[in-house]
């Protein structure tokens, strides 16, 4: 005899898909439907399908849009682009409110170790808007490890010849944080990089 | 401008109903379906809406079932009825492979501060399966907490006239602890109720 009945087995199942979900975790979440109204349940399933529906990305910078191009692409400033490998570091970057330009998701980067090729991510595209002449400065926006770096390395070399300025966030120690407990790869590089005052 | 586009803030605000997941774990879980497979949310979506169409509640102990009486009910010796609070529990209890009997959740314990009272809970439901004169042993398996306590001290008051044994879960040090750690309620607890070897 099974301990689950098979709906609340399968709910459980469907949970443990989530990332850093585990069975304990999963079993939680299925109780909590359980427990639902009809009402809350049926929302609950209709925003997971209308999530697949409705969202596509934006023809111009690849982010997530319900329109064919996204609101940002539609009204900023289109001379500065920022590069960045997913939609949620549009995310992460937008809830500054600092920038004001436009992005390009590359979705992924450069990793050769599992067969990522230049090709594989979305830099033709990027170097096409940037053909366009309108574009003034590309901001790469990888994250700093290896690939992104890698990454980042490429794609400058690839905008060198359009005349494009190419810049990159900067790395070093993270603000309010103490040299001591800094990792050596950043601490030697926030000395390398380091800034007249 | 918004940061999330409507149907991922929706879906991210579904996944923080649930219970421990905070906004950055919904919008962790968003991003999951939103790489997912048409097939897989639609999977998803539909394990969610069969768990509430198809799991209700065993008319005779109360668990969780998909037909009218529960498959343990169906099956298992009815002289032994292990009382729990919450179908989770029968869960927990049926992980072990030990009891052989059937079970009764109550859905819940007397708790005068929440405003629940006997008649809040499945104790009538108890006496009147107790009353029909099969059961022997009625085992009290609410938790150690005070108004589990409380409510398996009101059952068994409510049992006795009707000449059935009741008994109640050991409480003690667990298994594998030590007594320095063991917190001073249970340390007296497991003086109180020690055994002869």
């Amino acid at each position: 005899m099974e301990v689950f009945i098979e709906p609340i087995a399968r709910l459980i199942n469907e949970f443990s898909y989530l990332p850093g979900v585990g069975k304990k975790t999963a079993q939680r979440y299925a109780y909590k439907v359980i427990n639902m109204t009809d009402r809350e349940a049926r929302e609950f399933a209709d925003a997971i399908l209308a999530v697949k529906q409705k969202v596509r990305f934006c023809k111009v910078c690849g982010n997530f849009t319900e329109d064919e191009v996204c609101d940002i692409c539609k009204v900023r400033d289109g001379s500065t682009i920022c590069v960045v490998k997913e939609p949620k570091d549009v995310i992460a970057l937008e809830k500054l409110h600092e920038f004001k330009g436009v992005y390009h998701v590359l979705h992924g980067v450069i990793d050769p170790m599992n067969n990522v090729s230049p090709n594989d991510i979305r830099i033709r595209e990027l170097l096409q808007r940037v053909g366009e002449g309108e574009v003034k400065e590309v901001i790469m926006a990888t994250n700093p490890d290896v690939e992104g770096e890698a990454t980042a390395m490429y794609i400058a070399k690839c905008l060198k010849p359009l005349g494009v300025k190419v810049t990159r966030l900067s790395r070093g120690i993270p603000i309010g944080s103490e040299l001591e407990y800094t990792d050596e790869v950043t601490l030697s590089r926030a000395l390398i990089e380091r800034k007249e005052i």
